[in-house]
């Protein structure tokens, strides 16, 4: 598939993530924002106005546009594998958000049509792209501390998310920590064989109901040994907390947690100091652009785009080991996946 | 002057600061980009057609449309006076680039014009729209560190400038510390009284054959005995360091140098962490955005722009006389600005 | 129990912790540092001559001296518990290094004797003593943070220990772990109810032949659902490594990583600081001092010391169930200590 | 002048300063602390019990006593020059408190006489042997960051000192600016030519009538062009600030100003870290003890110790310079001193 800038996107979906991926899309200088397709017309309508695109609710005018190059699936989950089938057949290039089905068989089964289409697709791991992700997992890989042996992950979200989003999440693993086990897996290009996660429901006791949790740690055994520490929680009360350290055999490196500020103020015997981003997307808006930047290169170069969605199935898998875990409170073996 | 969003700009300059402003009223929501002017059309008509924008070399036409709302001087400074006076008389709203004009007298003729006028004018003094300086000012003025004692600005580039521009620019207090002469009477709501400037040649020693330094630090005495204290580099080699730090009878308040990233290495007995901006435009971007913003607003809510052409004109002040004290070597007194 | 100032010491062990005891014991204004025991006579010598002590290598002249107020037992750790008998039989306040003896059942036994004889004793977990620890902990049991709902403990030292040493030092969970499950319960004011620790041995392959790991990650799950998440390593190559973190319902509590010096060197993109201590002593030396002084105050002002030897026993049971979690790789139940 | 180890020590003055001395002087392994010689014999009788010394109020036995090597001038500011030429003349080593006299002719006098007797002698400018300062200046000179273009000195006092003891101390520059005058050609290794000083009276304004300031900055231009800022307060409300800035051709050096301790509170927005040292002596208690020591060692090791008597005078010669243009309120050329 060969693509000439610039790339004609359809935006599959107008809501919260879908306008966050359009401001990207209409800001992309590679990038044609033709369509934003959404079930809820006017929905679609008030996005698309914004950015002089067309707006419609009819799937097959999109995938029967033989303008568009490229789709970015951000409807809701339960549509993301359809969309994949539809987009493969019709040979569009596919930027999806993740993930790709809370079923992992079926998500595996929509990844191997997209790949049997040869149609170039990736997952949207958008934190790959972090500025300062990247350059922690590229000092990793260049082995400026040795061997890895000990990852920590942090994942802490400023406020409980509605109770009918986390019933339909898949539960805090799948729906928060697969971001940190795709991380894992990408910062040390290693295998996870083994994971052990325990979880309570402290900040939101209902969950229990419906068997999730808001605060959950995990332990993740690498096949060099190496091992990994993820801490969840879903309501801190101190802004949006992300942190990542890796310690090697000749040093450590860390991502520390960012700061909404700057600015220090020094009273008496203490300092009060600007705190963190009031969530994640304020955290990690640069990232998402940043993200979909390297969907356009890979496209208009000819390259193979990654993360590739099989990522996506492996982040999935480990998270479906660990809901395991957490459900029977013992340590679960990792199975690789085969697409 | 009553608008109506969106404000319809005119871009006078495009430049490099033309083009960075571009992006910016290309990217508001009630701004309507509609001309780019510049005396090379080539250069107007690149810049243009990103933007969907009418690329012009007629000066006359752009000041007699009347569909033109407002205009933001971007031009070489020495055309700054001359489009105050034109845009005054053509009844536009007015953005303007500092300096206003590099002698004071010419300066204070082309505000006068303006004021008279009645037309709406902001001086781009960008870092007061800051998010870390604005936080500073707000708490100083809000007395949370009590009355002002002491003040200290860093003001550090990372690399000279070529030489031609050097030789044009009014020199480092005109060019570079007057940024910091408005933060300072900004911040503390103070007038300065005297100042007291020492400059050496030091990174670029031919400097002193255009009668101008790279190296210089300034002692501003304010009207309540407060003191202020700014040291300039034009050459540092680290990046773009900025900080301000004020002393109150309560308290300090600093805005630290911001880092590039959060990545600390770790390796033997010392961390390495991510340094600073390369420069002051990647230090600054948002501010830029947050200034044009803050002008269109006001527009649009019918309020006076803040800061104003005769706050440019105060900053202008005391950088003569911080000019005249480098040449004297000994203090000077402030005169108060009369437009 | 009665005692005035001075306290009148004998102190059992002249080895390296026994040194650094000494040092505390001469410089506390209401210790008078009497003897010092060491089955080797020529090395109690060297060190009892520089604080004017009497040295010996005769400890029933010391149980039978009766100017002897309280014992401070520094000796190796397959002595403490005959010690510990000897002191209570003898009426002497006892200053127990940990820990009490590498098998529960024997440890739990001489501190029931301890305890029936009604002679004051503390075991020194002196990081409850560290200036930030104290703090940290102050803070929490006052509900600065709210309930707590995770805990994250970091413990990493910055080189293997000879061979010969971990041999015999009951393994990374009760040798280094121990005084972070201790710190989690004082921190915390809570029972742990299951722990589960996985480890590999990454820098001393070695250690696999006698059952030990050098680097090891442990989940304990608290009484209120709370969740602790430690991460120890024994070679780091970056210095010596200690840091603690309190997620709470209203916000977190961090005691940094330490750094031995605040020197910043800023060239090119990059920042170089000064880096952690080099060891646990450097890190910890004024925390033996305070923890020591803390002793000896509850002596003479009549108070019952604190951390108690059971305090020592609790910490070693969650060792325990840590040690055979890591064996069995599964979790463990805690069972509560009676002493 | 030999000395072998231990060195004999008479401490003259049991003030604050004197008891400071006396912890160090009795805790120096290669040092016998004999002697506590005050004009007020209680006081001088209570510290010498704390260290087993001799207390006295005769002078004469003092130097007269020829078992003394070496004498500690810690007396008030007044007898300094006159215990100087005692103790030349009595061939004992010196180890004085700054300032050598507040009149400068004074000094040098005294100086010459310490100088013509050949007794080693340095003075107490501690500050150089704080564990950050001396890594600084060492890295400075060592080129890492090529050649000083810039200094900055913050010098910030937490409370105000009695009026009673200002009355005496000679001003804000020659009682406070003065270790940081002598810090600034430590580091540079640079000879200054030029001083400008502005001031305030702004925490106590009494200090008007007496001529002083509480608040001041001072410009000092050094020979080869760099330039140094330096600012000096005496109450600041948040405690003991100083801080130290070197810009070079090649990068910058920073000692950061000190925090009492490591804990940070993340509640809401913000974060509530711990501040600052409460006074001069908590942040600079360890560098009195690394003096002294270096003191002893010269003499052990029959090296000249360092700094020198002449460098107080020079230090002094700077300060003078200084108050002279907060009184001119003009620059004033530096002198060199000539002893």
């Amino acid at each position: 598939m060969s693509l000439t800038s610039p790339v004609r996107f359809a935006l599959l979906g107008a809501g919260f993530i879908g306008s966050a991926h359009a401001v990207n899309l209409a800001a992309h200088p590679a990038v044609d924002f033709a369509v934003v397709f959404d079930v809820d017309l006017p929905r679609a309508t008030a996005l698309a106005a914004k950015y002089g695109a067309v707006a419609t609710d009819d799937l097959e005018a999109v995938f029967g546009d033989p303008s568009i190059d490229a789709v970015l699936i951000a409807s809701s989950t339960d549509t993301h594998a359809e969309h994949l089938g539809n987009a493969a057949r019709a040979g569009k290039a596919i930027f999806c958000e993740k993930p790709i089905d809370l079923d992992l068989a079926r998500a595996t089964e929509a990844v191997r049509v997209v790949e049997e289409s040869g149609v170039p697709a990736m997952i949207d791991f958008n934190r790959r792209f972090d500025r300062d992700y990247a350059s922690l997992q590229a000092q990793v890989r260049a082995g400026d501390i040795g061997t890895v042996e000990l990852v920590h992950l942090t994942s802490r979200g400023p406020s409980m998310p509605p109770l009918e989003y986390l019933a339909v999440s898949g539960g805090q693993m799948r729906d928060q920590a697969v971001h940190f086990f795709d991380l894992l897996t990408w910062i040390t290009g290693e295998k996870p064989v083994e994971v052990f996660a325990a979880g309570s429901a402290l900040a939101e006791p209902r969950l229990t109901e419906i068997g999730d949790v808001d605060t959950s740690v995990v332990t993740v055994r690498l096949e060099s040994g190496a091992l990994c520490q993820i801490d969840c929680t879903r309501r801190i009360g101190y802004g949006y907390d992300e942190r990542i350290e890796v310690v090697g055999s000749l040093g450590m490196i860390e991502a520390r947690r960012q700061r909404n500020g700057s600015v220090s103020k020094y009273v008496g015997s203490t300092i009060v100091e600007d705190g963190l981003h009031a969530g994640w997307f304020e955290r990690l808006r640069d990232s998402y652009a940043a993200s979909l930047g390297a969907f356009v290169s890979a496209l208009v170069e000819e390259r193979t785009p990654s993360p590739s969605l099989a990522d996506g199935l492996r982040a999935q898998a480990l998270a479906d080991a660990a809901t395991e875990s957490l459900s029977v409170r013992r340590p679960i073996m990792v199975t690789a996946v085969e697409v």
